[in-house]
């Protein structure tokens, strides 16, 4: 057992921390008066664009893909501490990873070459169609939308939201999820289809807000109807039946990085927090010397260590017995890292006091973010059941137990019961 | 002891309530639509115009006034079930009802008619100037707003933010707690004046969000630059040095209606959740089957009835013994039911998913309300503080205090050193 | 409303309270030396004999008969502040209370003649023997003793634990719950018996430890074998097939007593922390002095006073509607009141240090024993889920409910199926 | 980065594995019955003798000694398991490792030959004797015990308590922290003298309960007075002055071993549940298919795991860079584990019901055990104090810190001023 990162981790690490330090961090208010000057636009900003291109020059595009998911993670962690900007200066955004990645495993040459190709250059962006806003979809059985086969094409049919970043009009692809028999067993009755987003029969209804923004930024989150939407039949992604499967594939590595990121704020909200503490006085003394923001920042930090541990032995598990067998642990980053991030950012926010909850700060929008996070890819509560459900099958007993295997059983993710 | 509502509250809320059923949830997408149609618009939209002389047909216009607190705190809650549209259809919301009671109590009669009447009559609105962006504004002898006498006038110089209602055009009045002697003792350097909004020197800089929200419906959140504004000598309200007197005498029936506003809140919240627990089905089961909901809806149950029956005690205390002698109460309500209505409105968001956090429902937009509260007048920290030091220097040991009196001593609020 | 206490509840706790000042709390180290003098013995020791001479001198004994409950919740929150030594001088301690209001009510004349006389004259104790070793007692259809009707004789076999009070030689009746007809409807399967502790067949096997504690001093906890024990018919407590409602009877007041006196340890526990933290220094600054001791003890006052009216509440409903219509409130209670009083002893166990788990200060016997009311009647989690699924069955939503009513309906308690 | 044990680890604790399914979990019956068959001996029993001789054979005796922290660590989690036998029987018990790892690094030869040899060989026991019933001794500077220099002796007077393990008549040492010299630099008025225990002036007065039991199967806890106690000058340890830094060190590795076994506790905790949950029915489910019970499962599993990496690094820290710089992580996991241990055994005793509370279970017992952690060596929330401090003055923030570094500074231990 080693807790020392690697030479490529530590290099990797150290570029893209100056990457944040020199262009990231200075570029935050530029964009937030880009924002304020164009209201109604979806699109990216021009100082994403330029920032893109400096991250290409400094050799910090994709690094999602060339590094192992223990090297990633610190990475992930760092374009946390600045969530607007860095990980889509980097390619590195949600929902594109996630969807460049199910490409490059379960995609067709052809696919590859159409959608793939243009992802990674960051010449399009694309959406995830997977929650329906007439079930609940933590159920993968309750999916509504149909895909139908007719002849050589798919039929789809249904209502999906809260899809990011389709309302960007760079957004070219959207990967959907729906139907394909509902006859089958409960994870076989769901496939994945890829939908230009221009097709006849798609309706970008709307952009939705998430706790008050409507991350206009980086293309919102949109309600889309599909209205007997056809798509040749080679537009279907790996095969009928793979859906669950796939997006249980998608979604490992994603959780992955969405917690590393949530850590990356919770060590903004710290730095954060430890100017204002040392700046302002109340009753006679700075806050840092006062008993309850000290035991905040205390229990912050121990969060953040022990959380941190347990998502890079995640990435570690996938890296050396893969996705599946990493499936306990990545149930269990997946429910703590967001309620402990959430709790960091809300006692960062009573520090700061009225301006923590204002838009002069980042913290509100940082605590909108990372309470999402407890419901993206369903609530905590079902993989808290899950979880449980599994550590209480568990046949073996502790002693029977060797130190070096995973510490759990995988499971059948998102299915309690 | 005796917990029977008396014939008073019961024919009050019993009106009360229809007027919430009748005529304000149906506005409630009314609302909307008009504030959707008018996105620049700062001022009350006709909806609201409506509702108003509603509520005066019905007789519920004022209530704040003419009821004893305890009568009037179960007409507060219920309020908190449409807290947009109800207090303000009936004029009786913050920061109004604060400020009318400050001029009932110290305003001079020049006063009372140029400002009070109008107020009362809901041709006007106000705002209240308290927090100050440049320090932490809990500790009033921090406030850095300077309300210098020269010859017949005050002379005003600083800057106020969160002045909650001051974009609204029609608010006519703002009253500004600034240091007229910081040499004074430290509760006695401030005072208040009552300056109209038109003075010269005021400038409305823009209106601030509140965790992503600009609460424009409502005259949303200002900050105000006070530059060498001039008001005649009799602008002053109460006397020098009466400033943090006066402010502590308003927050306190501010609290007890923000607590109970937020328990009918609260209500709302559970509503939602019993609705639609029963009709969404997960796993094969629906919600409100599942142990984790039903854990929910118990624990917001009981916390609901034990704090609704701490916020009445205090009503009680108030009309019985005081404002000064209750405020051990007063503090101990403005921590305890923020807290827990921002957990029960935090884990019906997780019950509804990510409809929870859509501006679909009324929930995300609850909840940043209350999560505000956690803030307004002062952290809830700092009132632990002072709480926690009061119930520690206490001199009379539990067997030494009779049944009857109040549960604690009062103490000096704000001040925990 | 009115949050006052009568004359009557005034007169009477000032009495308990000079009686607790004047001859318990003095009585406290005597017992602790008579214990140590004594190891073996399981009956009362002399200087609880003297007290209870002292309180019926005193006009208080068995005070729990002639008050309402709403007069009686204060008494018993006084005696929690003593709890090993005034309830029992005052002859309201638990099981002794329940049982005899269990004859009171439902006992016929003779019974009531043999078994409550000797119990309201104290001289005599009682036990109730629900739970069973071998089964998850919280849910009755489990119970496994059989009481099985044979001519004029019930015959009863079966195995409980946790009988407290019956390691006392003064005991001499045990109340046995079990099955007279286990193809009953579920609530119907069971029926009470009274049974002389010597009767043939009863084995009192041992005293359990609770949380390392045996409380020999009032009579300890005992596991009780009934191997083919025989009763005459006329043994039987009300009829066959109502010990179901007769144990929720029997366990609603004793809910508001444990509960009571809960809220009283609670209080002894914040007496005792502002000693402590007066006296105590570390790190320049008496423990008073530092910010965290401030937050427990705000926080502590807070769950103290909200639950001390939800559970004056409760009483009030009891005695205004009954305690079947109180249920709601009663679990409500049962949940709330021991968690939060757990978590007070806690905090002042860590303001103690060393000192507060030691046998040298009282907290932390008072610890164990709260933490025991979590469990006793069937743990929280049965009761949460309970009160949850009633919470989320409700048929009214708020806005159709009068505020005088009981804030919510009552359930089947024990079964949250 | 890896998280995979190496082959030390992977061997050792195979074997300690097999020693505790073979030998230490049959053995747990046996010494129940040995201690109630001797209620008045304080000694090791015979079967506590017997293990030690079978992990002798074994190569299990004194692992803590030879291996790296990182390589012990997992040894001494699973030490933890059955936390009564097996550290004592592979002695690598508290206090006697702690004291053993004083005089391995700062004995004299004479030192060394007289009081550790015996020590490693288990021929004799030790205690120390830091605690004072009369100050919050968690801050140094309030050390009331005074060890004078007196020619060629030091003579000490003074009272302890709480020394683990010295009611046994083994127990040939004690380790005695005083004051050489009050006014020196607060941390340099500490000294520690070797005293034997059959010293005149030494007097043993009782065994201290803690939560309700008195430990007697390893030594109990002493309360003993120190009256004007006289040993040679060479029965210093290191030097005047040296006493507080001495504590320090020992007290690091101290709490890495307190922190893994108790995760060991809370893995037997889940075996427990796992078993009851499985086997246990109300209201006609299994308590495995229940939610409260998996959401706990799920909760503890999160806990153990993130935990067990931060105590894991935590030692890898101490291996690589030292305890002192360490120290930061150190403060965490003495914060972190105990709580969340404590959490895992409440909620293993709430599904155990009144099983879990009573002797016949294991919980009680471990409950007691791990409660206790949180006060030794200092109350969590003097830790938490410092580690907030150093936290909030760190200087770099997290973009100037480079990842395989130490997480934060170091701070002098126990002073949060």
């Amino acid at each position: 057992m080693d807790f020392a990162p690697d030479e490529t981790t530590r290099e990797v690490t150290g570029r893209v921390r100056d990457f944040l330090a020199d262009d990231v961090l200075p570029a935050e208010p530029v964009l937030a008066a880009q924002l304020a000057a164009t209201p109604d636009d979806w699109s990216f900003r021009p100082v994403v664009r330029h920032l893109q291109a400096t991250a290409r020059e400094r050799g910090l595009w994709n690094l999602f893909g060339g590094l192992t998911n223990l090297q990633y993670a610190p990475v992930a962690e760092l374009t946390g501490y600045s969530p607007r900007l860095a990980p889509v200066a980097m390619n590195c955004a949600a929902p594109d990873t996630g969807n460049m990645e199910l490409l490059a495993h379960f995609a067709t040459p052809e696919q590859r070459e159409r959608w793939l190709d243009p992802l990674l250059d960051g010449a399009q962006r694309s959406a995830f169609c997977m929650t329906e806003p007439g079930v609940a979809s933590s159920d993968a059985t309750n999916i509504a939308t149909r895909i139908v086969r007719e002849g050589d094409e798919y039929v789809i049919t249904g209502r999906k939201w809260f899809a990011t970043g389709a309302m960007n009009p760079d957004c070219g692809l959207l990967v959907v999820m729906g139907k394909t028999d509902p006859d089958a067993p409960r994870h076989r009755q769901q496939s994945m289809v890829l939908v230009p987003r221009d097709t006849p029969g798609v309706t970008v209804l709307r952009g939705l807000t998430v706790l008050g923004y409507d991350d206009r930024d980086h293309g919102g989150h949109a309600e889309i109807v599909f209205d007997d939407v056809r798509v040749p039949a080679t537009a279907l992604l790996g095969g009928e039946g793979d859906g669950f499967a796939m997006a249980q594939a998608r979604l490992g590595p994603g959780r992955i990085h969405h917690c590393m990121r949530a850590l990356g704020t919770a060590e903004r909200a710290l730095d954060l927090v430890r100017e204002r503490a040392a700046e302002r006085v109340a009753f006679g003394r700075p806050l840092a010397d006062q008993g309850v923001v000290r035991e905040w920042a205390a229990t912050s930090r121990i969060e953040i260590e022990s959380l941190r541990l347990l998502v890079l032995k995640t990435a570690w598990l996938m890296d050396t017995v893969g996705n599946k067998a990493a499936m306990t642990e990545i149930q269990a980053i997946k429910i703590a890292v967001p309620r402990a991030v959430g709790q960091i950012l809300d006692r960062a926010v009573q520090v700061f006091g009225a301006a923590g909850v204002s838009g002069d700060h980042p913290l509100a929008e940082l605590l909108a973010g990372v309470r999402t996070l407890r419901l993206a890819d369903g609530p905590d509560e079902v993989h808290l059941a899950s979880l449980g459900r599994a550590e209480l099958r568990r046949r073996a007993p502790y002693l029977a137990r060797p130190s070096a295997t995973p510490s759990a059983p995988s499971t059948v993710e998102g299915d309690p019961t």
